[in-house]
């Protein structure tokens, strides 16, 4: 098995993470989330989403949240999400000089979920290419559904890898596979992600794995023996899944990191402040999250031998 | 990275996941359940302990439970953990023919758990694999905190090995290396098995995991990874940790399960019926359980389109 030396996380919490909470979670309550994971040293993050707010009411602030953070943020890196030119221009508007355009691989889920067909959604990412070529806005390119559709079930390889090539025509910082509805396994995380690099080897490339079935960890594992070093987590592994009532969210951001301090990989966090942020979040959206190291601590955590009596 | 193309399942459940349950599981539950997963497919169970019943209340019933099932057993494997050579005698007096006995790396722990030194653990060995040859018993050996002790921390690997080879040297039918508290990580696990199995190479092993920090499906992958195919799980990841309240237990059989068949990895074992004892399981200890795909659904369920309104 191979391991990398570093991996960098990106944080998307505050999206992701909050996009399906009951709760609406205001500004003020993003912006102490965002300090105290900045304050653990995390460097990257998703924190918004510029889609219509009447879609996701828990993102209609993530323009305010980003005229609150981007000075805190130092050298972080700020990205919003867009569904679509329109959110690409509102972001860049105020500011915002990362964005991540994100479709489906499968024609069903993109129309679901922007109402365009994947072919449509190809073509739009043109027009937000020529964008932010003029703008110098940086851009990334999240493939929703890459490892599997809720509707669809398993995306044949060659129509993944034929969209993953018209996106790396274009300029694409970052292109991220993302495993929507937590459906992939190690073997085909393996088995794609190595396949990807080796037909496009100097695209970066980011993994984004949802936990829905347990299997997150297990995915990231497997998408560094394929050589990424880039992954998508989420404080508390919020961000459930609109299919199955009771299932997890997005990989765990405490539970990976700790995951590769246990494995002598090193991320800039501090695992200790993480935990801190993970108590404040759960204050603020009123329920435990499906952390694991929250609960029973890290794993050198020694304990007291009990007297015998 | 390396996948098998078979993997053996024991379970555990009417032994390490039961053991810590506050509700009393009475001999019909265990036996229902018991039926439950030898429809399923399973085929090799640690079905109790021969252990003071004061001690463990919840396994007082062992022998009774023994008798119970070994007729409707048919092919399937029934292992009695034992501490001691008194839990031996009783356990094979009953008929019993395939022992467990379980000692730890960690000489604190050890003391802990049995009152006696690793060394004294050794010797005891000694006697129950002369005990098992003259009375033609299959005796197992499971190694406690191999893989790290909440009291000691990691342990160092010449000295998981020095124990290795002792116990090798005895006619063993299978030696599991346990995480007994959920400190192992992927990494660790590949070099430590990779070690074991390149010393040991005709040594039969199994690997016994907890999900305390969530790495028990990454540490599963990592030990086929270094060629095992034997793994010891729990239904619906049952088997608390005393240190940690609320961290969860051992791995759960139902996401070990899916996790394999999505993979294309063989395990004999029915998941549709897996799920059915997994119910059945959350009825009778009368509370949810961590299980993933029990909540969750396989990876493969395929979800009707929503029709737009």
């Amino acid at each position: 098995m191979n391991f990398p030396e570093k991996v960098y996380i990106n944080e998307v919490v505050l999206r992701d993470g909050l996009q399906l909470e009951k709760k609406l979670v205001n500004v003020e309550e993003k912006e102490l989330l965002f300090k105290r994971l900045t304050r653990a040293g995390v460097q990257s993050f998703e924190f918004g989403s510029f889609v219509h707010p009447v879609r996701v009411p828990q993102m209609a602030n993530s323009g305010e949240l980003y005229s609150k953070i981007q000075q805190a943020a130092g050298t972080a890196n700020l990205i919003a999400l867009v569904p679509n030119l329109k959110g690409a221009e509102r972001a860049t508007h105020l500011g915002v000089s990362n964005i991540n355009y994100v479709f489906s691989v499968s024609e069903t889920h993109n129309l679901q979920n922007v109402q365009k067909t994947t072919l449509e959604s190809l073509e739009e990412l043109q027009e937000i290419n020529n964008f932010c070529i003029e703008n110098k806005i940086s851009l990334d390119v999240s493939l929703a559904t890459s490892f599997g559709c809720p509707f669809e079930g398993e995306m044949p390889t060659d129509h993944v890898l034929s969209i993953v090539q018209q996106v790396t025509e274009l300029i694409i910082n970052t292109l991220t596979l993302a495993d929507t509805t937590g459906m992939a396994n190690p073997k085909g995380v393996f088995q794609l992600v190595s396949l990807v690099r080796s037909e496009f080897p100097k695209q970066k490339l980011r993994l984004h794995f949802h936990n829905t079935r347990g299997m997150g960890l297990s995915n990231i594992l497997a998408g560094m023996n394929a050589g990424v070093i880039h992954f998508d987590t989420a404080l508390g592994g919020l961000g459930g899944c609109p299919f199955a009532p009771g299932a997890t969210g997005n990989v765990c951001t405490e539970d990976v990191v700790h995951m590769l301090h246990s494995m002598n990989i090193q991320t800039n966090i501090d695992l200790e402040e993480l935990l801190k942020a993970s108590l404040l979040l759960e204050e603020i959206v009123g329920h435990q999250t499906p952390s694991y190291v929250f609960k029973a601590g890290p794993y050198d955590k020694k304990y007291p031998v009990p007297i015998s009596s």
